[in-house]
């Protein structure tokens, strides 16, 4: 089988799945806050585990809290930002097109809380206009809570300019929070230089186990703990620490970390392909073509087709893509990031995700435009009877 | 080694560990959201788990909320209870003993949402008093907003009289969470018939994988989210599931439930271990003796000696055991919990805990009572000196 949802999730890379048979091979299970040896061998194995991560995202091992994953991060941000805010900051900006652990999240400060939400405009390839987002800076400057923007888009796999809203918020004095889920362990990452105060990460979109992941914040004193418990994570995040997923998000992070060569291949590769797909399918629509997008993302559309059916055709030649995120997969309709941008529901029912990682190349492209093809050919004649 | 420390984690079951290698073999890592079969069969897997925990714990599968574990858990009913609850309902009742899980978050509520927590008064043996609860439920009947009151005490194993406080609180009309963290998977238990409202399980308390566990409600209907995201677990708890934890939960609820007459010789092993303890050491102490308690915990005290002291004689013979609850291990003096059932900081300051599971028994006591009895003369000898 050819899996092509990378986007959706990673599937365990191959370093984590040999560190895992020879770790259930291992007697080290135990709570790593306990104080005999075996849990604080654990203990160590976690804080190597944190300083592999700081090291491969930028930052210092300090500002690393581990947690179940991102929409845990997004919701533990949001929550100690907007819930301790002053009365008076109630305007928080963001984008139109934020995944639902966002957009949710949001939606109830605005409902419950008494925020203001301000969304800044993104273009017809879903880049964030900069220009109309230091306008908003600047009318709302004396009530601003938050800017929330993602890093990038886990549909289009449009990249925003995250260095530059970081820039414009330190420049405004607002934290910035990026919903930076698709973007590490996908693309090459600094957060320091980022200029973000918060990023998240989940481990399943690392090749790491699922249930795992960590939020990144400039100040951690800043955050506030959503769930209770113990003085785990320095009282910042309660519950007996997930030791084994946390070491396998350091295996699958310093996998990546040394084979950022790949992205560049991945890149080249994905880039070949969009253009052999445009001249082979003529009625073809690569999503957000002129954007900066993930190394190996490709949202393709097929005006007048249905990207179900393509989808199956794939699948019937063994090859797994998605129609849209995976969240909001089922419904037949056009996202309401595509709606963002602007795509008409012609076009928007008709798309293929066809995601990938830092370990495939020109090798999987190959196989999925062969596929696409024959699903091209097919599913236009059937139309045309 | 001989690892003697389940309440603080059970090590992954041998069921786990077969269940994972053959799992790390195979194809199947997705995202189970997603549209194409790999998601679908993820899914079903996922949905199957649930019907196996549902069985195993006497509920309902729409009862079951998969998440990363009982802090988690306990996070979530608390703010679904007490965030959302009416103006007048501000009175909490609660035991002096529960686990930092809960205590710190209550103490969150009264300091920063105007709760007031009384406490129900425990024994001697760390036995809840029902008259007294009942006297509360009565005193505060029209003020009541949930009475929180954990099932099985993770330092002394006592368990407290859950179906009477449930049956207390259905009486009063008031809901019931029971912290059943070191219930679930450590003796049998049948949610329908606890008379609880609410209860919660981690996975790395079963044998599972860490970073999993779930939460069982009553009503899922008075659940509100604490993690946002798209429609996971019925909109209730965003986040890719984590469905390789959650297989592993399965697996362990399934061993468990299947070798449920592991606990009847756990537990005759554990008094025979007990009675020797306390003829072998004139001096020792088992804490909460006279109380009803979890199959395999034993806390015992020795006068004089420090329980440190004696946790480092064990780990020098390779039996690993701990002071009191691994979340506050790190503290030579007497826990909250024992300081709430009287217990002098002489004694307090002397205890060690020995937690098994349903798969050890006779020979693991044995192996234990031996070390034990050799640390005991070891350091009263030198004591003596």
């Amino acid at each position: 089988m050819l899996y092509a949802d990378y986007n959706g999730s990673v599937p365990l890379l191959p370093a984590v799945r040999d560190y895992l048979r020879r770790r259930l091979d291992s007697e080290l299970f135990a709570n790593p806050n306990a104080i005999h040896s075996v849990g604080q061998r654990l203990m160590q194995g976690l804080e190597r585990a944190r300083r592999i991560v700081a090291e491969a995202v930028g930052c210092h091992p300090d500002q690393v809290l581990f947690n179940s994953g991102a929409s845990e991060g997004i919701s533990t941000v949001l929550y100690s930002v907007l819930e301790f805010s002053p009365a008076k900051k109630k305007v928080i900006i963001t984008s139109p097109i934020e995944h639902p652990a966002v957009a949710k999240a949001l939606a109830y400060y605005e409902r419950e809380k008494g925020y203001l939400v301000k969304r800044v405009h993104v273009d017809g390839a879903g880049r964030v206009d900069v220009d109309h987002l230091r306008l908003l800076l600047e009318r709302h400057s004396e009530e601003l809570a938050l800017v929330a923007i993602m890093a990038a888009n886990n549909e289009t796999g449009v990249l925003s300019p995250y260095n530059q809203i970081g820039r414009a918020c330190a420049e405004a004095r607002v934290p910035f929070f990026s919903d930076t889920t698709q973007l590490i362990g996908k693309d090459a990452f600094n957060f320091e230089a980022s200029g973000m105060d918060y990023a998240v990460c989940s481990g399943h979109k690392l090749g790491a186990l699922t249930g795992t992941g960590f939020l990144v914040a400039k100040d951690p004193t800043t955050l506030q703990p959503l769930i209770f418990g113990s003085s785990q994570e320095r009282g910042l995040r309660g519950g007996t620490q997930n030791y084994l997923g946390i070491e396998t998000v350091a295996v699958a992070m310093e996998d990546f970390s040394t084979h950022l060569d790949g992205l560049k291949q991945l890149r080249r590769a994905r880039l070949d392909f969009e253009k052999a797909i445009r001249r082979q399918h003529p009625k073809s629509v690569i999503i957000a073509e002129a954007a900066d997008r993930l190394p190996g993302t490709t949202l393709i559309g097929y005006p007048g087709l249905h990207g179900q059916a393509v989808q199956i055709e794939l699948e019937s030649q063994d090859i797994f893509v998605t129609t849209s995120a995976a969240c909001t997969d089922n419904q037949p309709e056009t996202s309401e990031v595509l709606r963002a941008l602007g795509v008409s529901d012609d076009l928007g029912r008709s798309v293929v995700r066809i995601s990938f990682g830092h370990r495939q190349g020109e090798a999987e492209y190959a196989r999925v435009l062969s596929a696409l093809s024959s699903a091209y050919n097919k599913l236009t004649r059937i139309r045309s009877y």
